[in-house]
Protein backbone atom coordinates (compact mmCIF):
# COMPACT_ATOMS: atom_id res chain seq x y z
CA UNK A 1 0.00 0.00 0.00
CA UNK A 2 1.56 3.21 -1.41
CA UNK A 3 1.03 6.91 0.48
CA UNK A 4 0.77 9.36 -2.08
CA UNK A 5 3.04 12.56 -1.70
CA UNK A 6 3.73 15.69 -3.44
CA UNK A 7 6.08 15.97 -6.17
CA UNK A 8 9.63 15.43 -5.30
CA UNK A 9 13.08 14.10 -6.45
CA UNK A 10 12.43 10.65 -5.01
CA UNK A 11 14.49 8.33 -7.57
CA UNK A 12 17.72 6.77 -6.01
CA UNK A 13 20.03 5.31 -5.34
CA UNK A 14 21.93 8.00 -7.72
CA UNK A 15 26.15 7.97 -7.84
CA UNK A 16 27.51 10.85 -5.28
CA UNK A 17 30.19 12.22 -7.39
CA UNK A 18 32.89 14.26 -7.49
CA UNK A 19 32.74 16.87 -9.97
CA UNK A 20 35.86 19.06 -10.92
CA UNK A 21 36.52 22.05 -13.19
CA UNK A 22 39.04 24.42 -13.63
CA UNK A 23 42.62 23.34 -14.71
CA UNK A 24 45.81 21.93 -12.80
CA UNK A 25 46.48 24.82 -11.32
CA UNK A 26 43.09 26.59 -10.30
CA UNK A 27 41.00 23.73 -9.77
CA UNK A 28 37.63 23.20 -8.81
CA UNK A 29 35.69 20.13 -6.43
CA UNK A 30 32.22 20.36 -5.72
CA UNK A 31 29.77 16.79 -5.00
CA UNK A 32 26.93 15.89 -7.07
CA UNK A 33 23.74 13.23 -7.44
CA UNK A 34 22.32 15.04 -9.42
CA UNK A 35 24.36 13.14 -13.14
CA UNK A 36 23.72 10.19 -15.15
CA UNK A 37 24.25 8.72 -18.38
CA UNK A 38 21.56 9.68 -21.16
CA UNK A 39 23.14 8.30 -24.24
CA UNK A 40 25.08 5.04 -25.08
CA UNK A 41 26.51 6.24 -28.50
CA UNK A 42 28.05 8.46 -28.44
CA UNK A 43 28.75 8.23 -24.35
CA UNK A 44 26.96 11.23 -23.06
CA UNK A 45 26.52 12.27 -19.32
CA UNK A 46 25.23 15.48 -17.84
CA UNK A 47 25.31 17.31 -14.00
CA UNK A 48 23.00 19.82 -13.13
CA UNK A 49 24.26 22.54 -11.14
CA UNK A 50 22.95 25.61 -9.19
CA UNK A 51 24.01 28.62 -10.73
CA UNK A 52 24.79 30.14 -7.08
CA UNK A 53 27.42 27.09 -6.84
CA UNK A 54 31.50 28.29 -6.95
CA UNK A 55 31.84 25.58 -9.77
CA UNK A 56 29.20 26.76 -11.81
CA UNK A 57 31.04 30.02 -13.49
CA UNK A 58 34.24 27.48 -14.15
CA UNK A 59 32.31 24.35 -15.86
CA UNK A 60 29.99 27.45 -17.88
CA UNK A 61 33.11 29.15 -18.83
CA UNK A 62 35.39 26.09 -19.54
CA UNK A 63 33.07 24.16 -21.23
CA UNK A 64 34.87 21.18 -19.83
CA UNK A 65 34.53 18.86 -16.51
CA UNK A 66 35.54 15.45 -14.91
CA UNK A 67 33.21 13.07 -12.91
CA UNK A 68 35.41 10.92 -10.53
CA UNK A 69 33.05 8.07 -8.75
CA UNK A 70 33.95 7.94 -5.22
CA UNK A 71 34.07 4.89 -2.47
CA UNK A 72 32.45 4.00 0.83
CA UNK A 73 35.67 4.79 2.34
CA UNK A 74 35.21 8.91 0.99
CA UNK A 75 31.78 9.26 2.63
CA UNK A 76 32.66 12.19 4.48
CA UNK A 77 35.06 14.02 2.49
CA UNK A 78 32.17 13.60 -0.42
CA UNK A 79 29.99 15.21 1.98
CA UNK A 80 32.08 17.64 2.92
CA UNK A 81 32.92 18.63 -0.78
CA UNK A 82 28.88 18.89 -1.23
CA UNK A 83 28.91 20.85 2.03
CA UNK A 84 31.36 23.56 1.82
CA UNK A 85 32.07 25.91 -1.35
CA UNK A 86 35.15 26.38 -2.81
CA UNK A 87 34.97 30.04 -2.66
CA UNK A 88 35.48 29.69 1.16
CA UNK A 89 39.01 27.39 0.62
CA UNK A 90 40.67 25.12 -1.16
CA UNK A 91 38.90 21.90 -0.75
CA UNK A 92 41.95 19.79 -2.50
CA UNK A 93 43.95 21.18 -0.11
CA UNK A 94 41.08 20.35 2.70
CA UNK A 95 40.52 16.68 1.82
CA UNK A 96 43.78 15.97 0.98
CA UNK A 97 42.67 14.72 -2.88
CA UNK A 98 45.47 14.53 -5.51
CA UNK A 99 45.22 15.85 -8.76
CA UNK A 100 45.95 14.16 -11.66
CA UNK A 101 46.11 15.98 -15.27
CA UNK A 102 43.75 14.17 -17.52
CA UNK A 103 44.32 13.59 -21.34
CA UNK A 104 41.47 15.77 -23.19
CA UNK A 105 40.49 18.37 -21.10
CA UNK A 106 42.25 20.62 -18.07
CA UNK A 107 40.53 20.07 -15.42
CA UNK A 108 41.86 17.60 -13.46
CA UNK A 109 41.44 13.82 -11.91
CA UNK A 110 40.99 13.09 -8.87
CA UNK A 111 43.59 10.52 -7.94
CA UNK A 112 41.64 8.79 -5.08
CA UNK A 113 38.66 7.96 -7.15
CA UNK A 114 38.57 4.95 -8.69
CA UNK A 115 36.92 6.53 -12.04
CA UNK A 116 37.31 9.44 -13.49
CA UNK A 117 35.47 10.25 -16.95
CA UNK A 118 36.90 13.68 -18.71
CA UNK A 119 33.81 15.37 -20.05
CA UNK A 120 33.13 18.10 -22.43
CA UNK A 121 29.59 20.39 -22.54
CA UNK A 122 27.66 20.45 -25.29
CA UNK A 123 25.09 22.44 -23.86
CA UNK A 124 23.82 24.02 -20.94
CA UNK A 125 20.02 23.23 -20.65
CA UNK A 126 18.33 25.99 -17.46
CA UNK A 127 15.28 24.15 -16.13
CA UNK A 128 14.69 25.88 -13.25
CA UNK A 129 16.88 25.87 -9.51
CA UNK A 130 19.34 23.93 -11.98
CA UNK A 131 21.44 24.13 -15.00
CA UNK A 132 22.07 20.75 -16.66
CA UNK A 133 25.29 20.27 -18.42
CA UNK A 134 25.16 17.76 -21.33
CA UNK A 135 28.47 16.85 -21.94
CA UNK A 136 30.36 14.05 -24.02
CA UNK A 137 32.16 11.44 -22.15
CA UNK A 138 35.58 12.24 -24.53
CA UNK A 139 38.24 9.72 -21.98
CA UNK A 140 37.82 7.39 -19.15
CA UNK A 141 39.82 5.99 -16.80
CA UNK A 142 39.56 3.46 -14.66
CA UNK A 143 42.03 2.40 -11.45
CA UNK A 144 44.41 -0.44 -12.34
CA UNK A 145 42.97 -2.30 -9.34
CA UNK A 146 39.48 -2.75 -11.24
CA UNK A 147 40.66 -5.00 -14.06
CA UNK A 148 40.93 -8.76 -14.07
CA UNK A 149 43.13 -11.03 -15.71
CA UNK A 150 41.08 -10.31 -18.87
CA UNK A 151 41.01 -6.85 -18.67
CA UNK A 152 37.55 -6.88 -18.38
CA UNK A 153 36.73 -3.74 -14.97
CA UNK A 154 35.16 -5.46 -12.16
CA UNK A 155 33.60 -2.47 -10.76
CA UNK A 156 31.95 -4.08 -7.52
CA UNK A 157 35.66 -4.23 -6.61
CA UNK A 158 35.54 -0.91 -5.97
CA UNK A 159 33.26 -0.58 -3.23
CA UNK A 160 31.05 2.50 -4.72
CA UNK A 161 29.27 4.96 -2.92
CA UNK A 162 25.83 5.42 -3.75
CA UNK A 163 22.95 8.30 -2.34
CA UNK A 164 19.86 8.37 -1.23
CA UNK A 165 17.64 10.81 -0.46
CA UNK A 166 19.95 12.60 2.26
CA UNK A 167 22.22 9.91 3.00
CA UNK A 168 25.18 7.90 2.20
CA UNK A 169 24.97 4.02 1.35
CA UNK A 170 27.92 1.89 0.20
CA UNK A 171 26.96 -1.02 -2.13
CA UNK A 172 26.98 -4.26 -1.64
CA UNK A 173 29.93 -6.68 -3.37
CA UNK A 174 28.09 -9.49 -4.73
CA UNK A 175 26.45 -9.21 -7.60
CA UNK A 176 23.11 -10.41 -8.17
CA UNK A 177 23.31 -11.49 -11.41
CA UNK A 178 24.85 -10.41 -14.66
CA UNK A 179 22.89 -8.58 -17.32
CA UNK A 180 20.76 -10.82 -19.11
CA UNK A 181 21.01 -13.73 -16.58
CA UNK A 182 17.29 -14.08 -16.20
CA UNK A 183 17.04 -14.83 -20.12
CA UNK A 184 20.52 -16.98 -19.92
CA UNK A 185 20.30 -20.78 -21.73
CA UNK A 186 21.20 -23.62 -19.59
CA UNK A 187 23.97 -24.12 -22.32
CA UNK A 188 25.44 -20.99 -21.63
CA UNK A 189 24.31 -20.68 -17.79
CA UNK A 190 26.81 -23.71 -17.59
CA UNK A 191 29.85 -22.50 -19.86
CA UNK A 192 29.75 -19.68 -18.01
CA UNK A 193 29.73 -21.58 -14.91
CA UNK A 194 32.77 -23.75 -16.05
CA UNK A 195 34.48 -20.48 -16.75
CA UNK A 196 33.98 -19.17 -13.09
CA UNK A 197 35.13 -22.79 -11.68
CA UNK A 198 38.25 -22.46 -14.19
CA UNK A 199 39.15 -18.80 -12.97
CA UNK A 200 38.49 -19.63 -9.18
CA UNK A 201 41.12 -22.81 -9.50
CA UNK A 202 43.84 -20.19 -11.33
CA UNK A 203 43.16 -17.51 -9.29
CA UNK A 204 43.76 -20.40 -5.76
CA UNK A 205 46.52 -22.06 -7.71
CA UNK A 206 48.24 -18.55 -8.61
CA UNK A 207 47.99 -17.27 -4.87
CA UNK A 208 49.51 -20.52 -3.69
CA UNK A 209 52.65 -19.43 -6.04
CA UNK A 210 52.58 -15.98 -4.53
CA UNK A 211 53.03 -17.64 -1.17
CA UNK A 212 55.41 -20.18 -2.26
CA UNK A 213 57.48 -17.10 -3.39
CA UNK A 214 56.81 -15.19 -0.45
CA UNK A 215 58.54 -17.86 1.62
CA UNK A 216 61.42 -18.32 -1.23
CA UNK A 217 62.30 -14.48 -1.29
CA UNK A 218 61.50 -13.67 2.11
CA UNK A 219 62.94 -16.78 4.39
CA UNK A 220 65.08 -18.90 2.28
CA UNK A 221 65.68 -21.11 5.23
CA UNK A 222 61.73 -22.17 5.17
CA UNK A 223 61.46 -23.53 1.85
CA UNK A 224 62.50 -27.56 1.81
CA UNK A 225 63.38 -27.95 -2.15
CA UNK B 1 47.78 4.41 -10.99
CA UNK B 2 44.50 4.54 -13.81
CA UNK B 3 44.63 2.87 -16.99
CA UNK B 4 43.22 5.27 -19.60
CA UNK B 5 40.66 3.39 -21.92
CA UNK B 6 38.45 5.19 -24.77
CA UNK B 7 34.83 7.17 -24.11
CA UNK B 8 32.39 4.95 -22.82
CA UNK B 9 29.54 5.19 -20.04
CA UNK B 10 31.12 4.33 -16.91
CA UNK B 11 29.13 6.30 -14.63
CA UNK B 12 27.74 4.17 -11.95
CA UNK B 13 25.99 3.00 -9.10
CA UNK B 14 22.77 3.77 -11.52
CA UNK B 15 19.27 3.09 -10.51
CA UNK B 16 17.45 0.35 -12.16
CA UNK B 17 14.33 1.38 -12.44
CA UNK B 18 10.81 -0.22 -13.86
CA UNK B 19 9.72 2.52 -16.91
CA UNK B 20 5.35 1.87 -17.39
CA UNK B 21 3.62 3.41 -19.98
CA UNK B 22 0.34 3.41 -21.54
CA UNK B 23 -2.61 2.84 -19.35
CA UNK B 24 -3.71 0.25 -16.71
CA UNK B 25 -5.71 -2.38 -19.74
CA UNK B 26 -2.52 -1.66 -22.48
CA UNK B 27 0.43 -1.20 -20.26
CA UNK B 28 4.43 -1.67 -21.19
CA UNK B 29 7.34 -2.22 -18.84
CA UNK B 30 10.92 -1.89 -19.32
CA UNK B 31 13.62 -1.79 -17.39
CA UNK B 32 16.10 1.39 -17.65
CA UNK B 33 19.11 2.46 -15.89
CA UNK B 34 19.33 5.44 -18.03
CA UNK B 35 17.49 8.15 -15.37
CA UNK B 36 18.48 10.24 -12.76
CA UNK B 37 17.24 13.55 -11.45
CA UNK B 38 18.00 16.87 -13.82
CA UNK B 39 16.36 19.63 -11.76
CA UNK B 40 15.40 19.83 -7.69
CA UNK B 41 12.57 22.55 -8.32
CA UNK B 42 9.99 21.82 -10.12
CA UNK B 43 11.34 18.25 -9.62
CA UNK B 44 12.46 17.05 -12.98
CA UNK B 45 13.99 13.30 -14.19
CA UNK B 46 14.47 11.85 -17.64
CA UNK B 47 14.16 8.62 -19.39
CA UNK B 48 17.07 7.57 -22.28
CA UNK B 49 15.32 5.33 -24.61
CA UNK B 50 16.29 3.57 -27.96
CA UNK B 51 14.00 3.98 -30.52
CA UNK B 52 13.67 0.65 -31.54
CA UNK B 53 12.03 -0.01 -27.95
CA UNK B 54 8.41 -1.17 -27.61
CA UNK B 55 8.47 1.43 -25.37
CA UNK B 56 9.33 4.30 -27.04
CA UNK B 57 6.30 4.64 -28.95
CA UNK B 58 3.97 4.60 -26.82
CA UNK B 59 5.71 6.82 -24.22
CA UNK B 60 6.56 9.01 -26.93
CA UNK B 61 2.96 9.25 -28.04
CA UNK B 62 1.18 9.62 -24.27
CA UNK B 63 3.94 11.95 -23.33
CA UNK B 64 3.86 10.21 -19.60
CA UNK B 65 5.14 7.41 -18.21
CA UNK B 66 6.03 6.20 -14.64
CA UNK B 67 9.16 5.17 -12.62
CA UNK B 68 9.17 2.44 -10.21
CA UNK B 69 12.00 2.04 -8.04
CA UNK B 70 13.34 -1.70 -7.73
CA UNK B 71 14.66 -3.22 -5.42
CA UNK B 72 17.31 -6.75 -4.36
CA UNK B 73 14.89 -9.33 -4.33
CA UNK B 74 13.38 -8.28 -7.63
CA UNK B 75 16.57 -8.68 -9.67
CA UNK B 76 15.32 -11.35 -12.00
CA UNK B 77 12.45 -9.47 -12.55
CA UNK B 78 14.42 -6.44 -13.12
CA UNK B 79 16.48 -7.96 -15.97
CA UNK B 80 13.78 -9.72 -17.48
CA UNK B 81 12.10 -6.72 -18.36
CA UNK B 82 14.64 -5.27 -19.67
CA UNK B 83 16.00 -8.08 -22.02
CA UNK B 84 12.32 -9.28 -23.57
CA UNK B 85 10.23 -6.68 -25.50
CA UNK B 86 6.56 -6.16 -24.95
CA UNK B 87 6.22 -6.82 -28.47
CA UNK B 88 6.31 -10.36 -27.66
CA UNK B 89 4.42 -11.21 -24.62
CA UNK B 90 2.58 -9.22 -21.74
CA UNK B 91 5.35 -8.96 -19.11
CA UNK B 92 2.97 -7.57 -16.26
CA UNK B 93 1.24 -11.22 -16.62
CA UNK B 94 4.28 -12.83 -17.12
CA UNK B 95 6.65 -11.34 -14.27
CA UNK B 96 3.10 -11.49 -12.09
CA UNK B 97 3.52 -7.20 -11.78
CA UNK B 98 0.53 -5.93 -10.23
CA UNK B 99 -1.13 -2.86 -11.88
CA UNK B 100 -2.06 0.73 -9.42
CA UNK B 101 -3.47 3.23 -10.87
CA UNK B 102 -1.55 6.72 -10.27
CA UNK B 103 -3.29 10.13 -9.49
CA UNK B 104 -2.39 11.96 -12.61
CA UNK B 105 -1.29 10.17 -15.43
CA UNK B 106 -3.16 7.24 -17.40
CA UNK B 107 0.23 4.65 -17.14
CA UNK B 108 -0.05 2.49 -14.32
CA UNK B 109 2.11 1.95 -11.17
CA UNK B 110 3.91 -1.22 -10.31
CA UNK B 111 2.17 -2.38 -6.59
CA UNK B 112 5.47 -4.01 -5.72
CA UNK B 113 7.96 -1.46 -6.32
CA UNK B 114 8.52 0.84 -3.43
CA UNK B 115 8.07 4.15 -5.03
CA UNK B 116 6.49 5.51 -8.47
CA UNK B 117 6.92 8.21 -9.80
CA UNK B 118 4.12 9.79 -12.20
CA UNK B 119 5.96 11.83 -14.58
CA UNK B 120 4.54 13.99 -17.59
CA UNK B 121 7.21 14.10 -20.65
CA UNK B 122 8.33 17.98 -21.40
CA UNK B 123 11.18 17.38 -24.02
CA UNK B 124 11.99 14.48 -26.36
CA UNK B 125 15.92 15.19 -26.90
CA UNK B 126 17.66 13.42 -29.75
CA UNK B 127 21.00 12.05 -29.03
CA UNK B 128 21.94 9.63 -30.78
CA UNK B 129 21.50 6.03 -30.12
CA UNK B 130 18.79 7.21 -27.58
CA UNK B 131 16.36 9.96 -27.20
CA UNK B 132 16.15 11.50 -24.12
CA UNK B 133 12.63 12.21 -22.34
CA UNK B 134 12.60 14.94 -20.39
CA UNK B 135 10.17 14.70 -17.55
CA UNK B 136 8.73 16.67 -14.43
CA UNK B 137 7.79 14.55 -11.98
CA UNK B 138 3.41 15.21 -10.87
CA UNK B 139 3.15 12.95 -8.57
CA UNK B 140 4.87 10.54 -6.24
CA UNK B 141 4.22 7.11 -4.36
CA UNK B 142 5.84 5.42 -1.59
CA UNK B 143 5.30 2.58 0.65
CA UNK B 144 3.89 3.05 3.90
CA UNK B 145 6.35 0.80 5.21
CA UNK B 146 9.15 3.17 4.40
CA UNK B 147 8.00 5.53 6.58
CA UNK B 148 9.29 5.89 10.38
CA UNK B 149 7.00 7.47 13.68
CA UNK B 150 7.30 10.90 12.22
CA UNK B 151 6.40 10.49 9.05
CA UNK B 152 10.11 10.77 7.42
CA UNK B 153 10.52 8.56 4.90
CA UNK B 154 13.59 5.86 4.94
CA UNK B 155 14.61 5.16 1.65
CA UNK B 156 17.19 2.55 2.94
CA UNK B 157 15.06 0.44 4.63
CA UNK B 158 13.74 -0.65 1.05
CA UNK B 159 16.55 -2.51 -0.27
CA UNK B 160 16.69 -1.13 -3.75
CA UNK B 161 18.82 -2.15 -6.34
CA UNK B 162 21.57 -0.67 -8.43
CA UNK B 163 23.08 -1.51 -11.68
CA UNK B 164 26.96 -0.73 -12.53
CA UNK B 165 28.36 -2.10 -15.42
CA UNK B 166 26.29 -4.85 -16.41
CA UNK B 167 25.55 -6.18 -12.87
CA UNK B 168 22.63 -5.79 -10.15
CA UNK B 169 24.25 -5.22 -6.78
CA UNK B 170 21.86 -4.57 -3.60
CA UNK B 171 22.36 -1.92 -1.41
CA UNK B 172 23.80 -1.82 2.10
CA UNK B 173 21.42 -0.77 4.38
CA UNK B 174 23.54 1.20 7.31
CA UNK B 175 23.55 4.99 6.41
CA UNK B 176 27.57 5.71 6.27
CA UNK B 177 26.10 9.30 7.18
CA UNK B 178 23.11 11.60 6.25
CA UNK B 179 24.13 15.18 4.41
CA UNK B 180 25.47 17.47 5.58
CA UNK B 181 27.44 15.37 8.48
CA UNK B 182 30.72 15.73 7.88
CA UNK B 183 29.92 19.81 8.84
CA UNK B 184 28.25 19.64 11.42
CA UNK B 185 28.53 21.40 14.93
CA UNK B 186 28.84 19.02 17.88
CA UNK B 187 26.12 20.50 19.66
CA UNK B 188 23.93 19.17 16.88
CA UNK B 189 25.65 16.31 16.63
CA UNK B 190 25.10 15.23 19.98
CA UNK B 191 21.46 16.35 20.01
CA UNK B 192 20.67 14.62 16.79
CA UNK B 193 22.52 11.33 18.85
CA UNK B 194 20.43 12.25 21.77
CA UNK B 195 17.28 11.43 19.52
CA UNK B 196 18.51 8.95 17.88
CA UNK B 197 18.42 7.26 21.61
CA UNK B 198 15.06 8.81 22.46
CA UNK B 199 14.02 6.84 18.94
CA UNK B 200 15.44 3.36 19.79
CA UNK B 201 14.34 3.18 23.55
CA UNK B 202 10.56 4.49 22.24
CA UNK B 203 10.65 1.55 19.62
CA UNK B 204 12.44 -1.12 22.13
CA UNK B 205 9.70 -0.59 24.58
CA UNK B 206 7.40 -0.59 21.29
CA UNK B 207 8.39 -3.91 20.65
CA UNK B 208 8.26 -4.85 24.50
CA UNK B 209 4.52 -3.89 24.27
CA UNK B 210 3.85 -5.56 21.39
CA UNK B 211 5.37 -8.95 22.65
CA UNK B 212 3.58 -8.79 25.67
CA UNK B 213 0.34 -8.10 23.31
CA UNK B 214 1.35 -11.39 21.28
CA UNK B 215 1.74 -13.32 23.84
CA UNK B 216 -1.82 -11.73 25.57
CA UNK B 217 -3.66 -12.64 22.27
CA UNK B 218 -2.29 -15.88 21.58
CA UNK B 219 -1.50 -17.64 24.88
CA UNK B 220 -3.72 -16.25 28.13
CA UNK B 221 -2.20 -18.66 30.29
CA UNK B 222 1.53 -17.41 30.09
CA UNK B 223 0.84 -14.07 31.45
CA UNK B 224 1.23 -13.69 34.99
CA UNK B 225 -0.45 -10.66 35.90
Amino acid sequence: MKRSLKPGTMLYPLPAVLVTGGDMEHSTVMTAAWTGIVNSDPPMTYVSVRPGRYSYGIIKAAGEFVINLTTAAMAEQVDYAGCVSGRKEDKFEKLGFVKEPGEVVKAPMIAQCPVSLECRVTEAKELGSHTMFLAEIVRVHADESLFDKNDRICLEKAGLLAYIHGGYLPLGTRKLGTFGYSVMKPKTQKKKAAQSRKMSLMKAKNKEHKKKDTVFTGKKTLVSK
